[in-house]
């Protein structure tokens, strides 16, 4: 299944025969002191050379999130979302759990980028999430990742966790907003509490691939929570992700963007390994 | 399926239920210069060193192959068992082509650690391979592994590797060597001049371990042969390995460890993430 995100001047399209789309997650202020300071007192440049760096170092896809403790998101998102659009070139996935601020945001990427088509960062399955974001999804046109949670939190087994995605998908079909418009995060829990917590997230990834045909995307923060070494497990988790079906992986693209190629080379999806090769030597320069 | 290796104070059990066992590659002087001038010269001193190194790296069983040009194997492959297992309480990678070099190593292995069960490294689906290691492998009572290739080179195909596999089952069990002691090495062909050489490898495995059901063996070096950064590969490679059902990989414990403890990991196979920490802790001092 193909979707379809447009930028100011790149097209992606996130889907199993292609190379696994890489979502920068670096414009987000969650444990980053500096950035929060910076969003609080309205100095935004910290935004374009985050975008910026970010494309250079991979990022087929930058998140923007400006949630921290004090900031008027309702006002602060559209302008970041401006800003990024001005800097960069690629689709943007707009970050934020308060849908006023992704109303905001939404009809400002459409009035500076009319034919551009942005990722909604996102739906779950409560049903005040669902009421909310959906109507925004349709009548921006958008595509949305769609949380495996709901009122009750994160389930803890694949087959609770597939149900919440096929709500959110049926709840999307009855307002017209296809499977191709979807990609469902299948979430991970802490590995460093439950030993089975990766497990679950690569079976849940299987399940939702082969029941509702949709896309995929994962971060991994949650999965190597408070172990040490965080990016060498990161490797092996996204690794397996992607040989599990993910197609859109969140991360930092300049730490674990390499280990993702590597990937995408073992499943075929690289010819001469070409795009590792690139980025290696764009790193090594 | 548990195959049983023993050294001279630790016993392995290689299994889908356990860690993967990590194979230590480097007491091999193929594209060592100094390791195989050391060989020639009789200086053996280097293979303690590297016994010790690698076990304090995380290496569960050690390969030993002393193969390069003008060594007499039959006389130095015996010697170097010796001293491994005059150095080392881990479970020793018998490993030569040299159906002579590896009786007499296995005689020495025998004479010096008569309760030890080493892994021969390897058979081939080859008839002269067949006729010459089995034996050897009936006769000491070790385990073996056996690579999916033939008198044709490596097939191309899983099917092809698959039914190799099975050819070296069969033989062996003629013999009376059950599948518990057969590990296969599934074999893999560089990703750089082939895109799909990878998922060729993964999907062999999965048709062996759900045909025939015995442990698999890996290792990395031809999947990124001629590619730069291919510790980055091999990490995702092997991790990949781990999910499809790989149960051993032959690696530099000290480059590779890390990462297949974090696919052990996300396998679920690392309780409270303690194999991993203590390995992070090791490395960190």
């Amino acid at each position: 299944m193909d979707t379809v995100l447009k930028g100011t001047g790149k097209k992606v399209v996130v889907s199993s025969e292609r190379p696994t789309a890489i979502i920068g997650e670096r414009i987000n202020p969650t444990g980053k002191k500096r950035l929060a300071a910076a969003l609080n007192a309205g100095e935004l440049g910290i935004i374009k050379d985050e975008a910026t760096s970010q494309v250079e170092a991979g990022a087929h896809i930058l998140d923007v999130n400006v949630g921290a403790a004090g900031v008027d998101e309702v006002d602060l998102l559209p302008k970041a979302v401006r800003l990024v659009l001005e800097t960069a070139e690629v689709p943007l996935c707009i970050d934020s759990p308060n849908a006023e601020a992704l109303d905001a945001a939404l009809a400002a990427h459409q009035e500076l980028n009319p034919d551009g088509r942005p990722l909604v960062n996102s739906v779950n399955g409560e049903e005040s999430s669902l009421a909310r974001v959906l109507p925004l999804v349709a009548k921006y046109g958008t595509a949305v990742i769609g949380l495996c949670m709901d009122d009750d939190g994160i389930p803890e087994t694949p087959e609770a966790r597939l149900s919440v995605a096929r709500k959110i998908v049926e709840r999307a079909e009855s307002l017209g907003i296809g499977r191709d418009s979807l990609i469902i995060d299948t979430l991970a829990l802490t590995m460093g509490a439950d030993s089975k917590a990766g497990l679950i997230t690569l079976e849940t990834i299987r399940m939702v691939r082969e029941e509702l045909g949709v896309n995929i995307v994962l971060g991994a923060s949650n999965a190597s929570f408070g172990l040490p070494d965080r990016d060498t497990i990161n490797a092996a988790f996204f690794a397996m992700a992607v040989q599990a079906g993910a197609t859109a992986l969140i991360m930092d693209p300049a730490k674990m963007g390499q280990y993702v190629l590597a990937a995408d080379l073992v499943m075929g999806r690289d010819e001469y390994a070409m795009n590792y090769i690139k980025a290696y030597r764009r790193r090594s320069k």
